[in-house]
């Protein structure tokens, strides 16, 4: 058995997967090649590339008027290619809550008007700012939101309905680390993106759905490779995409097939989640700081109350083979992130050794 | 034996670095990881990435003062890249030898007044035009050449000496399908940018060779994970890089020092390009349309005379396990890539089957 691997991205992957992977590396399905050396032009990469689009199409519920985009650059390059392609020089609105969002106001800034809506910096991003309090401007391109802040554990458990808060802009999803772990409700979505190297594939490639309506409102200095109606009319083969990490991704999406769909996978999260935020809360060692109603599923932050702890309880996991718990270097302590693929074995060991730690320390 | 793949790209790879890739792919040298699977801020991928940058400057003999990032999207994304970073908006020229220089040519337009200073198209781009012929501009921020163009199959054997030319811009190389199939000349390059799907590992990975005088001269609009002193700075991480796509590079690079470095490798290349080039020229059925003095020693187009036999070729070919040998769509005929990893054998088996089919035919 392998170690549990609780890295926040690039992250564990299924090992039917990397079995698989492995098997066909020098040969696929007996076409003599492996999937590394097809053209993306022919009909075998052709088939992989059909039936990612499809699985993932069906797994995510994403209706027709969508278009499934396969990219490059991950979301700090979608923080540029968004207001690219959407901003039309105006002004955007940001709902501040992490690390991410914050990233994606600065860069918006190059492109148009960056207007911050709502920040939750004062209460050290252990919030969700309520809708209902955002300050919206008056006709923004588009509202962004990170819907899962990987760094500091706060996830939307509802998407925002701008039409109730009587905003007619699109909303724009940085749906990077919980994509594929729950559904999502499409139809206050306008476009979402995420980096595929969490719950989806390898690192270097980038989801993004977009509405059909948003497609071609790109800036005349939008790079070709990065216009969303561009890289659609040419099924995301205008430059040559990262074939290998599509392929994986396929194999991701008929993993998440097989273990049920969405639905069963996100109540395995739920309960993988709750094993863990109970065991931290039960605790008199071991604190997290996000309030309840909008902890992340996927990235369990958490602190020891004695700092002094930290590397005797990152050395003892590394020999419980629990690896990568170490926290983001800006805010510090420990994280779990406990994708699709980590199973509730993984999170039941990390929760039997944060006991077993306690209990030597009681 | 694995059929001959002759893809232009995503292109055969060495047998020795896919095994290697399957053999690692659970556990990367104990770590109980993939390499798929590991932060890119731990030590194991930063391992993986060191050696690469250090095994592919040894390769290339890349002298200190350029630095060799690791970034995405591929040449078509370069196009913006590279004048979003070095036109300041002013003047570049282009040299248009074939379709990927012609492309480049049209991209930079977006951000500066790009100026055709030459251009092959009056004979099919069969030609590469003398750089004494070339109408440079008076001052322009840079020049941009394709030094092997993939699809029309000319290749610079000589870098051209822009000083020598009166011209104190500096050069930029579109050297995507030729890369580390022989030496540079540094001291006449400025930046040089390749994806790596044909001769450094899998799509979806680009080689960006910077000298250090170019890195900071971005357009306020260049996106941040685009900008090379950003993506310098931060040693390819400011966004995830594509983890999985440099490691197998970096056993390429592996591969291409037991192969005994580049100048063996050029070696092999040449005798590759002679024998599969002999072997159209004397022949009354094959026809390649090159200038003897700019043949490309990686993309071999040809044709047969007649054209009616293309499909019975392709066909036979197949049944000889001689794979991808149809041209571009926009060029026709047949085009054979032979790069590093293809085989001296894999071009006697084409030479073979080529004659064998003509004597049929005679």
């Amino acid at each position: 058995m392998r170690p549990y691997n609780f890295s926040a991205g690039p992250a564990v992957m299924p090992d039917e997967v990397l079995r698989q992977a492995a098997d066909e590396m020098l040969d696929w399905h007996g076409s003599g090649m492996g999937v590394m050396e097809m053209s993306h032009r022919g009909k075998e990469f052709g088939q992989i590339y059909a039936e990612a689009q499809a699985d993932l199409r069906e797994l995510l519920a994403v209706p027709d008027h969508f278009k499934l985009l396969f990219m490059q650059g991950g979301g700090l390059a979608e923080n540029a290619i968004v207001p690219l392609n959407l901003s039309g020089g105006h002004t955007a609105d940001f709902v501040v809550t992490g690390s991410w969002s914050e990233k994606s106001l600065a860069e918006a800034g190059r492109y148009c008007t960056a207007h911050e809506a709502a920040s939750t910096k004062a209460d050290g991003h252990t919030t969700l700012a309520a809708p209902a309090s955002w300050q919206l401007s008056s006709k923004p391109a588009y509202v962004h939101i990170c819907s899962n802040e990987t760094i500091n554990g706060v996830e939307y458990h509802e998407l925002p309905d701008l039409k109730a808060l009587g905003c007619e802009a699109p909303l724009v999803l940085d749906f990077s680390s919980h994509v594929a772990s729950r559904p999502v409700d499409w139809s206050r979505v306008g476009v979402a993106f995420g980096g595929a190297q969490k719950n989806l594939g390898p690192a270097g490639l980038t989801l993004v759905v977009v509405h059909d309506d948003l497609l071609d409102r790109a800036l005349p200095i939008c790079p070709s490779a990065f216009h969303y109606k561009t890289v659609a009319d040419n099924q995301s083969m205008y430059n040559t995409p990262p074939t290998y990490s599509i392929y994986i991704a396929g194999l991701v999406f008929k993993w998440l097939k097989a273990q049920g769909g969405i639905s069963a996978i996100e109540a395995r999260n739920i309960a993988k989640a709750k094993l863990l935020y109970d065991a931290i809360d039960s605790s008199s060692l071991f604190v997290n700081r996000v309030a309840r109603d909008c902890r992340s599923r996927m990235n369990v932050p958490f602190y020891l109350r004695d700092e002094g702890l930290n590397d005797a309880f990152l050395a003892g996991a590394r020999d419980r083979d629990l690896l990568q718990l170490k926290g983001h270097k800006s805010v510090g302590g420990m994280r779990a992130s406990i994708y699709n693929a980590m199973s509730i074995e993984g999170v039941q060991a990390l929760v039997n050794y944060m006991c077993d730690f306690e209990a030597q320390r009681g």
